[in-house]
């Protein structure tokens, strides 16, 4: 069966032939299945009775308004909100530096569109979050990376990296997505340090960074980066704070709701007038109805309360995933501690492919992404992503209780292997 | 003031310059002028009260699910209630050749990413819908274009110009954005036999087909197409009906409510899944919340009784506009009339020039927006498109008696350059 489109698929198409994200999401939907798979909030936490009441209010007094047409920017009051709110995590932004968008996804959709060309190379951490890889495969970009071990990238590695010539970097800096770990400040200013003397912007992507269950804030790179700026004197000049080195990305989907598909982007205005331009043909605004009424939940300070609880809840699951591991979990398995955010990362021994496992863990009624999806070389094929924020206690327990029994297995299999090395390669080669 | 950006924009953001729907929906704001420029629907005709129930229902009822994350495709009841609307109009779909947009405008976006590669060629009615020409020029889309006439397309033309090899054709056939017109169902059948000769697929854009003020629906292009597909007896092979040469768009923003943002692409399941996958990339899906609500206001046939409801409104508005026309506009403009839709087109003298006319237009409070928006070379300057969804019946009559003076001193003024022609040339040469 072939229809007359086949032929005409456009060159990007075919680095769209896996579609990890989306095949996981599906795993999820299975009910007996504990999956540490998706990157889904809880739904317990989310503020149902807030939303009620905010889209009554929203409807009874600017009903026109919020099923109307908007502005690309987006909803003036939400912008202004956002920077209030940032201003207390030292952004100092206007809202003439803040584009809001169809989540997060979106605004990675939109740096691509505005600032890639085919063949640019895009430096990132080793893993990183899969769906900015697919963002910008879509605009045929090619990737470098740099490690992280629990202190985040690896910055005594990154100047050789950067000899590539990438267009930009891409950080998760707090507890990130997949591995958990958080950047160090030190490694923040060295990070900023590297990235001016090589004249590389650096695009930091923040979904996690309210969700932190121990330890202080750090500031943002964004942050840092407009107090060098300010050090060298060059702002005060009314052109507002951003005319940095870095881009800000945040989202509304882990503090109150994916569903809403809310996010911003933080940027010069020079940026944001290009990004504006670019969403313009992709969506021509965010649905004003959304905006409306995430800004009625959250005007008269529920976040703060409401993130508090989220952070509660989300770090017992922590601790109980941790626990769990540390009772269940084979002593070849390796992971790390996250002090925020919803994910941790698991490393089994070289010898072992969680791609090849996840079929075993399924069978055993439990779920996790294998680290490939997360890697843009397609490597890293010992490691895995654990999600703690969807699944409830209990749940978490006895999922994890499964996973140790699935890598314990594999571990005796994969040992046995070891030891009989000749065999195996004889397998491999057909013989028997 | 420059940024470590501004040496980085991709090669398509040279496209990106001139940002005329963000401009004209800026005029549309300022409260004393009567704009005919925007595309919005009448604000008085959301039925608030409607979401008002259905957000209610959705969020007592799926709180927890209409917050969450969920499936790119989008959502599963709405798919299905978007097939069993479309067969009534002879387009018959399974829910799996449905995928549920972020508005049209993230379709022809999407279209753009899966289909177009660098210099490929479109071809499009002249005029066209401006989101399109945005949409696609962001990949590097070049354009041919075929006039039209009062019966929509000339299909008489289109052969001379499929010879140029364009990739695939862009068609509103029902009260085309922006002209108004409706292509005849014997062009319909000769766009189809042609596209199906030159095997040349066509995109079908229809977000107005419901909005018919008079005279018989006409069957979409998809249809036909589908109905000449079975006539070869290829179809009844359990794969649907879409395997033509047809991709269909439509949108609740006309006859819901724009600010929610949701359209739909129908397609083979095989173009689907390439957008599914492009989506993803893109803003994950669109707004759960948004889907839930919309499918809980039109499941139990809401949408009929509104619509209706919408027809007369607007029928009544584009009278009005009609009447006042006859009687204010001077005997050198000429306009259609369109038997739906939103807009009309209007056509001037050969010498004037819209764009110019337009600071006039707003100094004397009324807007429009001119023709060379709509025209991919930029041509097409003596005409321009005007919206009589918007503005209340009396601000018709107001708007449209300011624009016939100011076209009848502009044409008086221009008939003095016409007599004149030696002298302009010497200004122009800047002797004068």
């Amino acid at each position: 069966m072939t229809t007359p489109w086949q032929q005409r698929y456009s060159q990007r198409m075919k680095w769209m032939g896996s579609s990890i994200i989306r095949e996981l999401l599906k795993l999820t939907e299975k009910p007996d299945i504990i999956s540490f798979a998706g990157g889904l909030p809880a739904p317990e936490v989310f503020p149902v009775k807030e939303f009620e009441a905010a889209t009554q209010q929203v409807l009874a007094e600017h009903g026109s308004r919020a099923l109307q047409y908007g502005t690309t920017e987006g909803y003036g009051p939400l912008r202004e909100y956002i920077v209030r709110r940032m201003s207390r995590y030292g952004i100092e932004a206007e809202p003439e530096n803040v584009l809001i968008t169809s989540g997060s996804q979106q605004a990675l959709d939109l740096i691509g569109k505005i600032l890639i060309n085919p063949g640019d190379l895009i430096l990132t951490e080793q893993p990183t979050y899969v769906g900015a890889i697919q963002a910008w495969r879509a605009y045929q970009a090619e990737f470098a990376t740099v490690p992280i071990d629990d202190e985040g990238l690896r910055t005594d590695l990154l100047e050789e990296a950067l000899c590539a010539g990438p267009k930009f970097m891409y950080i998760l800096p707090n507890f990130q997505n997949p591995a958990g770990v958080t950047l160090s400040l030190k490694r923040r200013m060295k990070l900023l340090e590297i990235a001016d003397r090589y004249g590389i912007p650096i695009i930091e992507d923040d979904p996690y960074g309210q969700l932190r269950y121990e330890g202080d804030h750090l500031p943002s790179l964004v942050a840092l980066d407009a107090q060098k700026l300010n050090g060298r004197g060059v702002s005060g000049n009314g052109m507002g704070f951003f005319r940095g080195n870095v881009i800000y990305l945040s989202t509304f989907s882990k503090t109150l709701a994916p569903g809403l598909r809310l996010g911003w982007v933080v940027a010069p205005k020079e940026v944001i007038k290009r990004c504006v331009m670019g969403k313009q043909g992709m969506d021509l605004h965010t649905s004003t109805f959304v905006q409306m009424v995430a800004y009625e939940v959250i005007k008269d300070g529920f976040l703060d309360e409401h993130v508090r609880h989220i952070r509660r809840v989300y770090r017992e699951r922590r601790d109980v995933m941790l626990a769990a591991m540390e009772r269940y979990f084979p002593p070849e398995v390796h992971w790390t501690i996250p002090a925020g955010g919803l994910f941790l990362w698991i490393t089994l021994p070289e010898s072992l492919n969680t791609t090849q496992l996840l079929e075993k863990a399924v069978e055993n009624k439990v779920a996790y992404v294998p680290g490939s999806a997360f890697d843009p070389a397609g490597d890293s094929l010992n490691t895995a992503r654990l999600n703690f924020s969807n699944a409830r206690p209990e749940n978490i327990e006895l999922g994890i209780k499964r996973l140790g029994q699935v890598f314990e297995t594999a571990i005796q299999q994969g040992l046995t292997r070891e030891t009989s090395p000749i065999v195996t390669d004889v397998q491999l080669l057909g013989v028997n």
